[in-house]
Order: C-alpha cells, then structure tokens, then sequence
C-alpha cells in the first residue's frame, strides 16, 4: 500500500500510547514521520489534562511534539465559548478548570460539558439540566462512548451529552471529534486540502468516521479502545492497521 | 363532556400531590371516584420509595388507597428479574433496595437502574457501563426526562438509561411507564379491555402518550411538571383538564 497523504493527524491515547506506556513501535514510528517532513497534527478528545501537560507527558514518553501541533477539545471549546461571550456552567475535569478562567461564569447562560469523572455527579448534572431546560445551549467536549483507561473500559463523555440532550429536548454544539468544523480547522492548520490529510485513530466512529465525513482520509489502528467488530462501522475507503507502526510514510 | 370510562388510572406526583401537599380539589376529587364505584388503580414510576411508604403517605393526605391497587415501576422490575433468575447490579435509591432483598445480586449479569439521586455518581455509571458493554441486559425502571420536586425540575432516570443505551450500542428494556406490558399488566387487574381504562398523567410522554400506545385512553392535566407547549406532544383523542377535580366521572 501507497501513502497518498501529505499531512498526518493523529490522535493520542490507545493510538501513540495508552495510559503513560508508549504503544509498540509508536516512537520510532513518530521519529520516522518526523524524518518524512511531512506536517504532523496532534487531535484529541482529551479533557482531564491541560494541553502543555499533554505535550510534557508525550516527550517524557519519547515523542517529539509541541503545543503549536495540538489540536484539543477543550481548546476549542474555549474559543467557541469566548468568540460568542458566553458564560458556561463548566462542567469539566478540575485539572482543566485554569483553561476557562479568563471566561466570566457567574449567572450561566450555557453548559460546558466535558469529561469531568467524578464532577458527573446528579447533584452537578441536574444543575445543568435545569438550565438546558431553561434555554441555555449545551456545548459538548467530544462526542466519545467510551475510553480505554488503564483500569479498562470508561464510559465517556458523549453518554452525559445524549442522556442530557434527551432529557431537555435538545441538540448540543460538540466541540472536538467527530465535529467537522473541528477537523477542518486543524486541517486549515496544516495549509494543505481535507482530502490530503490522514486521520489515525482508535475510535472508528469519533476518528476515522469522522474524518472522512470532513473530507479526510481515515486510518483505524487495532490498539486502545479497538475491539473486533469495530471494522463494521468503517466508513469507505478508510484503511485498517494493527498498529500505527504499520502505517506506510510517504516515499518508503 | 361525558365520561365513557370503566375504570381510572391515576398517575400520583403531580396529578394527586406535589411532594407532600395534596394539588387544589383532589382529595375531593378522589372521594368522588371512590362513590361512582369504578375500579381505581394508581401508576406510578416513582422509584424513591417503597409500595408501603407511597400509600402511608397518601393516607396521611387524605386519600383512600390500599397496596393491591399501587402499581410500581419498581415492583414490576421486580418481577421481571424474578421470574427471569437474572442477578441485578442494583443502581437504585437506598430506599427501595430492600424491595430487591429476595433476589441474589452477587456475579451481576444485568443492570437495573432507577432513580438512584446521589448514587448516580461516575463510579457505578461506569460499573454499569462496563456490565452492559460486556453484553448484560439493561433494565429501567421508567423512562422520564424529568419530575417536578419541591425544589423545582428534577433530571430522571431517562436520561441516564439514554446514555447507557448510547454508548453500549444497547437497547434498555424500559419497566414502568411508558412501557405498554406494565400498562396492559394493570389494565388485565381492572378485568376490563383496555379502551374502557382512563389514564391521567402530567407527563404528556411517559403518561398520556403511552397509555394511548398502549391501547387505553389517555388525559393530561396541568399541574405538576405540565408546562405551556407540552400539548404538541398530545396523541390524537387524548383530553386536557387543568387539575384532576374537572375530570368528568361516570354519571355524573
């Protein structure tokens, strides 16, 4: 197989690494990559770390990554959020509170919903309830089932946003994947077209079906949260790898 | 308008009471019923409190009711599980889990959730999660959106099954309302058909729509959660009265 791809978009966990241990071959790949010249983006749902602990961590691990190369929900959910001056109810992980702290909440008139663990209490989701049913809008960090920890399966994020949209009747605005507005700004990052782009990932749904309703092209690995019967949901066209060691680089 | 019923089907918060306070004429009301001597039952998905409890407490209002005509959403899951040897994962209000006593619940092969308040936390949704993942059934004990509590608009258990079933890719079995075997298991104890039973509720989905579903006729009334805009949702045929005291009985 070719590699007819000019930039690479890769998510993070159960893909580069899972937990803090490097995925096999996953470094060398990315000291590859990085040898192929081609531009590498960093794309993640990941909402319970800031973005500079999430690039630490990676070259602790071995990765060569910088901030300039990460693309995060959350991030774009703050710009969502400051470019229209709302006040969000912050539903969020406690270690990613600091990112929205130059944004006015007293008196909300949205809801930020992230992956915020044990935040995702009733007491805490009534409350945000109580203003979606109000009118208020609800804005979504990532649309995920579910996430592979190191403990197992975790139920993620986009449970709380469906069970939440039910309840009050309504649509909720998803920051990061599987949005297609959130895809073409990190592809509009790179200078190059959607249909250049590869998107790699271990969620066939948030990932790779994703990208290519975006214009991408898609790529699942069979590492993180994979399991077999995943390959049901690829979309056309998209390519299948054990790992991302496996992934042809352009002029190899 | 006259009334073409046999037999009245009474949901209770929000049609006979609000917390503890009787609504305006239904204590009137209800002594009424009892002299047009029509079958009465009461439905209800309140999942807070046990069968014995719920009639002590209407007692204590001022409303004439005995446990052979309760019919609990609790009660029915009970015996769903029962009568199936199934070993519940119980995310269920403290106050009922006593009803669940009799049934082993060790190696857990389902999971029963109901209006569980503070137990719905992260850590049992995500117990529950992985269960369901791993392909146990999920059962519900109603499927509302939300419930009027003195404190104001309360999010239900609806919205917690919606999710589940959302990010295991499952479907709920739904106990209670708006299920049309719990309906049709209280219409066969008025031995009367099911177009000769009336049911009134305050929530135009779970109460009025699915006993409409299910064969029975339904009314809508105005207090309780009710609010401006829910009659969009009013299933053709299906009458609304402002409080449960304009109800039109038999003969009268």
């Amino acid at each position: 197989m070719t590699a007819d791809w000019k930039a690479l978009l890769l998510d993070l966990s159960g893909v580069l690494f899972d937990g803090r241990r490097p995925i096999d071959g996953a470094v060398a790949f990315m000291r590859r990559a990085r040898q192929s010249g081609r531009p590498l983006r960093f794309v993640t749902n990941t909402a319970t770390k800031p973005a500079a602990t999430i690039v630490d961590e990676m070259r602790q691990m071995g990765f060569e990554a910088s901030l300039e190369e990460l693309f995060t929900a959350p991030r774009a959910a703050h710009d969502y959020i400051a470019s229209r001056g709302l006040r969000p109810y912050c539903l969020v992980h406690p270690s990613i509170r600091p990112e929205f702290d130059d944004v006015p909440q007293t008196d909300p008139n949205c809801v930020l919903l992230g992956d915020a663990r044990d935040e995702l209490n009733y007491r805490n989701l009534n409350r945000a309830f109580r203003l979606l049913h109000a009118g208020a809008p609800l804005i979504g960090i990532g649309l995920n089932r579910y996430f592979m920890d190191e403990g197992g399966m975790m139920l993620d994020t986009g449970a709380f946003i469906r069970g939440l949209e039910w309840a009050a009747g309504i649509d909720a605005v998803i920051m990061g994947k599987p949005s297609a507005a959130f895809f073409a700004q990190v592809v509009a990052d790179t200078g190059l077209s959607a249909g250049d782009c590869l998107m790699v990932g271990d969620d066939v749904v948030a990932d790779v079906a994703g990208a290519v309703a975006a214009g991408l092209q898609g790529c699942l690995v069979r590492t993180g949260k994979f399991r077999p019967g995943d390959e049901s949901a690829l979309p056309q066209g998209a390519q299948v790898i054990d790992r991302i060691e496996e992934l042809v680089l352009p002029g190899s």
